[in-house]
């Protein structure tokens, strides 16, 4: 199964493209969407909804992950990428996909097996687990939320099953 | 001219569709897209997303107006109506209309004459103004959006052009 990865932000998102073979973790794709903030503040969002579906259209996608948010201060900062999460989760929702959402801390405890790690540690394991050096630490952390989705969701799958 | 006026909410967005001909105002149609929270978060953003662009496609729309936000404490609620916003901004600008973003206080300024007019005076205000007592303080918040872009767009415009 692939699934796709996402750390959304205004200025830059992350997107991967990730697939289990076993136990093996392979980034098939990845990279990072920017948008200007010489750009009309609705065209930007357009431009992230136009571009997860144009990543979502390049071939069969089994779920998605998308990283949420704790408490960030007040700030146009942190309403953008609020926005920026509505245009990607409806980019996601309209395709039919299935989105699961975690917290920053959720994903860096999946990959580095500490909910505390730094930017770097996150994009060194990242590297190791796939095999792929990641071109930004955006992309890094898409691979790391696709990673996070694909050990947590078949357990809360077979919970739900079982209940 | 037909305007759509949106006041973005998760669980509540309104909208309305104003039209001024010559110094009369009507709202054509307007209502509140409402979205359970009982329904996964993402298919509520895709259900404003595709409540607006259904209004879209009923007829020529010739500019948008949404709400947006001074600051607002921090909270989910506040993130939730800044996702809300995405989604939506999303649908008007994929439809390739002209959105506009007012401050609350903006819009009410512009349909009561004052930035601090309470929830009922607007409402009262826009019944007035439009003929169209609006179902809800959502779809009342909608029109006056309309309205403030009515009023302030043509200026805008000739400012631009004198440039």
């Amino acid at each position: 199964m692939i699934v796709l990865g996402i750390d959304p932000g205004l200025a830059s998102t992350g997107w991967a493209l990730v697939e289990r073979a076993g136990s093996r973790l392979r980034a098939v794709d990845c990279g990072t969407l920017r948008t200007s903030p010489r750009t009309p503040h609705p065209e930007r969002l357009r431009a992230l909804f136009d571009g997860v579906t144009d990543i979502l259209r390049r071939g069969p996608v089994g779920g998605a992950a998308v990283e949420s948010w704790f408490i960030h201060p007040v700030s146009r900062a942190a309403m953008g990428l609020a926005e920026a999460r509505g245009a990607v989760l409806v980019a996601i929702a309209s395709a039919g996909i299935h989105v699961a959402e975690y917290p920053p801390t959720e994903i860096k405890l999946a990959v580095t097996g500490s909910g505390r790690a730094e930017k770097d540690q996150v994009h060194a394991m990242v590297a190791r687990l796939t095999g792929r050096d990641a071109e930004s630490d955006h992309a890094a952390d898409a691979i790391a939320a696709a990673i996070c989705f694909l050990h947590r969701e078949p357990l809360r799958a077979a919970i739900r099953n079982a209940q």
